[in-house]
């Protein structure tokens, strides 16, 4: 993902690992289109992909009035922050967008424009950043020798930087553990499959993929030492919502002992909301399922249901690694003080 | 499956649903190759198909002489058992088959060729009466009401009759109450999405299907009532092998408080096995996982894992449905009685 001279180019990862294409986005609503559409996914991305979208919006409104304008731009982030309903990162984007507005509320569109942009490459500055920190605290928590059993992609694919679970991964490698990453395919979507293997094997970290259901038989075996996720939404209290099949990772996880990690930026923790149960979980196309890869599997008629993430409950988390540090229990203490601290930081920065 | 004037005659399920297309196998080679690529699959399926490969190998047997006629038989007997590891029901069935050829030594080929088919005939017709009385017995435990989730194919395609876990869906059915299935999608095959969804839509069975990491969700949002399952091999302490993806359902149901049940004749009950840590777990082609219906999703040279079953404790498992009756723990004597009254049947039936 790169902001090229009033374009936000992405790369299509819809396409990965066939093909590397990219898409050049020059409105809001193409880039709402990516993300719906998953071109663009991620949490953390999402909210790069939502502050650039801002830009956009501004950059093509022909208000001249300062007003005007900003009532304008402002529809348009709406329109964006109602992409999809889980991901935090994606109103928290807007939200840091809308105040900017707010703080230029009179000035002339021009300098709107100017500020919505230096916002915009602040969050993605700040993502890049928070990754690179994020994956140092969280490479203390990998043994050497490790075997690190992950859901989805959260690479440098579902970021601005080097990811979240996976900049974990890279991190323990830079500091010379020998780490191998068992890969979850993660149905519908098949990201661990197609990206996190895609990615893996471009960082020169050893990749197996497997399908999710196995991965409990992997554990019953021994062979996970430990399991680390990104997240899409972390409530006041720790429970994570992620991808479909995180859950069951950690309800196996507790089973045989091995320690269930998330990682996450603070962007990612919804202080707003006090538990998971209030984390609004999107459903996506049946089709989806029925459909892998655009082939139909399933008979005609038959139906599908295809909740696109999970919650799992904070008692099963062992620690959740952000940029400013890592949480563990009582995570409703603890998140708020690293929030607080990250919420600092950027103001800082 | 049907037995045609010398031919044994196949639905390919590798097909399915796209195309019902039939198998005709005129050799024990062709019956193992088709056991091996799960043209037909499903443990007593796997066991009635072998038996008629034996007769299959003894008509094709062209020694005149009784013990060179043994010999030759015996030895494609053995090509048999060896085509696939796990399902106890494969091994079951030659050993009967062995039998037979042990009482008729000395006989012409000819007495030993009708002898074999008359055995096959026999397993086939025990086969559909199990699947018919372990129907009725599990349905017992289906409650008015019900939503069932189970996992891969334990249904018409998997047996000679009815099926097994599927039998005590459609009896449930068919005495008054109101059922519909939860489909495992089951990868890498498929099974699911594409046997059980096609078998329930034929039965006028209300399925929907979901992708196997999405089970723990539904779980959690108490969407399940029951869960019922097949199984490939039990040990005599209840430990179950079936269709990888079966242990963490069990998990997840002691978790949230849903019975899982496990539904198979007593001729997948292995007495020789003590625990489930001594059944072999068959390890099939990482293409099944890499390219899901010949479709290629991972990157080139990305390596995958595919254990094709799993192994469930007998703790997780609240009843084991025979046709002799249900098995509750403790599962060493339980099982014990039930494979004793199910020899006894068999061999007076």
């Amino acid at each position: 993902m790169r902001w090229d001279d009033g374009t936000l180019v992405l790369l299509d990862q819809t396409k990965l690992p066939d093909e590397e294409v990219y898409l050049r986005c020059e409105s809001p609503e193409e880039v709402a289109a990516a993300i719906q559409r998953l071109s663009v996914r991620g949490a953390p991305a999402i909210g790069v992909a939502a502050a650039y979208g801002a830009v956009l919006a501004a950059n093509g409104c022909r208000e001249p009035e300062p007003g005007d304008f900003r009532r304008a731009v402002s529809g348009k982030l709406e329109m964006l922050r109602a992409a999809r309903p889980t991901a935090v990162n994606l109103p928290w984007a807007i939200d840091r967008m809308l105040g900017v507005l707010d703080r230029v509320a009179g000035r002339d569109p021009a300098a709107q424009r100017a500020a919505l942009l230096e916002e915009a490459q602040a969050i993605e500055r700040e993502d890049v950043d928070a990754c690179e920190a994020l994956g140092r605290f969280g490479a203390e928590l990998i043994p050497d020798r490790a075997t690190v059993l992950t859901h989805c992609n959260a690479g440098a694919l579902a970021t601005a930087g080097r990811g979240t679970a996976l900049a974990v991964v890279y991190a323990a490698a830079a500091a010379g553990k020998d780490v191998r990453v068992l890969s979850d395919e993660t149905r519908p979507l098949l990201q661990g499959a197609r990206l996190t293997a895609w990615e893996c094997q471009k960082m020169g970290v050893p990749v197996t993929v497997l399908c999710d259901n196995a991965a409990g038989w992997i554990l019953s075996r021994g062979d996970v030492d430990r399991i680390v996720v990104g997240a899409d939404r972390i409530a006041a209290n720790g429970d994570v919502a992620n991808k479909i099949g995180t859950y069951p990772l950690a309800v196996l996880a507790r089973e045989h002992g091995v320690p269930f990690y998330v990682a996450a930026p603070t962007s990612t923790v919804d202080l707003a909301v006090a538990t998971g149960r209030e984390i609004p979980i999107e459903e996506r196309s049946p089709e989806e399922v029925t459909s892998p890869r655009g082939l139909r599997v399933t008979p005609e008629g038959v139906s599908a249901l295809n909740p696109a993430f999970d919650v799992t409950p904070h008692e099963l988390v062992a620690a959740i690694i952000t940029e400013q540090g890592i949480a563990e229990a009582p995570y409703v203490e603890s998140l708020a003080r690293l929030v607080r601290e990250g919420s600092g930081a950027a103001r800082s920065g």
